[in-house]
């Protein structure tokens, strides 16, 4: 594995419904982050974000295979030599899922589909049924979780459990708690994240910009403003992710117990 | 369940192999700590922590029914009408457990056993094997980490699944990060934390003190200085940690997706 990686976010407003709008200012975006080697775009990009009904969320999916924003993705990724995370409105047959999309210069490598759904999402949206893949490239590991799947441990620490070195976190935040639980999130696994957020208001609903990436100590390295465009790169040390010795005799995954976890296993429904 | 419950920390540097001091300070801080409902000592506050070897550890040890410094906190939490959480070094038959005991003014309620032991503990502890309890008090849920299972968002998770309200975690913190963690992991379960950490050097192992306790939003409510005695007292609305909406139509934990976290139950060997 190379120890540096060029790596970082875009943070712009996507428009609500105006899917153009949307693939034009991303390759305005992406030309600016040419020097990168990883780069991560926010949650439905395409679309927009809240949409006022099912139709209107239908209206506005994009089938992977048939997307020009992201034929323009693949482009552009072959051009700058890099790979591109997106949100994406994807439509699998009569479904939509709330989707992140790896793509490489050769071309679609991966997806994840949101597990945890947010709010009016659970109208618009099935909930992500692949579990969390991680992709090997170039020698490191990238997983994907997309925007409130943040507060969920369980998925920082599957993707750690699986070698993932990166996370890229496609974001349309609107609480103003993962800025400070995501570089926790990496400090325990001891992992790298890059979380690639929105700003603006949609329908009454303002998100939070402040994108930002962490590492596996827990630091934020840098940090998006929080209402204007923004993109931010940064030489990320990946060999760092892959020291899970937190003491000489302490590893931050091998010293799990799983033995007295039991009743992680266990679905729950606690009263609200 | 009553609203609101007094809880707080005493901060104070244990002396090695001096158990009876280490008693007796006990006694003068809690006289400082007779309004608190629940008031919780740093880990191994009978004995101190960094012995020379085994036989040191073994000739500090007590075993919980026969100790004189257990049955000072029974007599204190008789008098103040209180609970008291205190790290101690359990000797059980001829092992050793370093162990969270729980004293109510009736007696004692129960134990935890460190489930993650910290570098040389290895050498002195068996590693805990009771899992996680939860205790239900005056109508809340009481759970017990020690130390450096703090890393572990399992421990957490577990904790609230069970229907803890306050997590109270006597430490012996040596690494600078708990104090960052420890609030997150409150967020993304929602529930209160007191960690109860010493300071002073012993064997040229230097302690962080900063106690501090923690609430379901992440907030750090207050914070003891780095290197002296404290008592530290608040009111906790422990109401705040049966509130696991997070909007409307978001659980904390009910969102769980156990269905697609079943890499959760591997017991995998990384490289180190």
């Amino acid at each position: 594995m190379s120890s540096s990686l060029k790596a970082g976010f875009i943070q712009f407003a996507p428009i609500l419904g105006e899917p153009e709008t949307n693939r034009k200012k991303s390759i305005e975006l992406l030309s600016r982050a040419s020097e990168a080697d990883v780069i991560v775009l926010p949650e439905l990009a395409n679309s927009g974000y809240n949409f006022k009904d099912k139709a209107q969320a239908y209206a506005l999916s994009e089938n992977i295979s048939e997307s020009p924003f992201i034929e323009t993705l693949k482009e552009m990724a072959g051009i700058n030599n890099q790979f591109i995370v997106t949100g994406i409105n994807e439509r699998d047959g009569g479904k939509l899922f709330n989707t992140s999309v790896l793509i490489g210069p050769e071309g679609i490598l991966g997806k994840y589909r949101k597990v945890h759904l947010f709010l009016n999402e659970f109208d618009f949206f099935e909930k992500g049924n692949m579990g969390f893949p991680v992709f090997e490239i170039n020698g490191f590991k990238l997983g994907m979780l997309i925007c409130f799947d943040w507060i969920f441990p369980e998925a920082w620490r599957i993707m750690a459990m699986k070698g993932a070195d990166l996370i890229c976190h496609p974001s349309n935040l609107v609480l103003p708690y993962a800025q400070q639980a995501v570089p926790v999130h990496c400090m325990v696994n001891r992992i790298f994240a890059i979380t690639a957020n929105r700003y603006g208001t949609e329908r009454k609903v303002t998100f939070s910009g402040r994108s930002f990436m962490s590492d596996p100590l827990g630091q934020t390295l840098c940090s998006a403003p929080e209402n204007r465009d923004d993109v931010q790169i940064l030489d990320l040390n990946l060999n760092l992710a892959r020291q899970k010795m937190i003491t000489p005799r302490n590893h931050a995954l091998n010293d799990r117990r799983p033995d007295q976890y039991h009743f992680m296993n266990q679905s729950i429904d606690l009263p609200e």
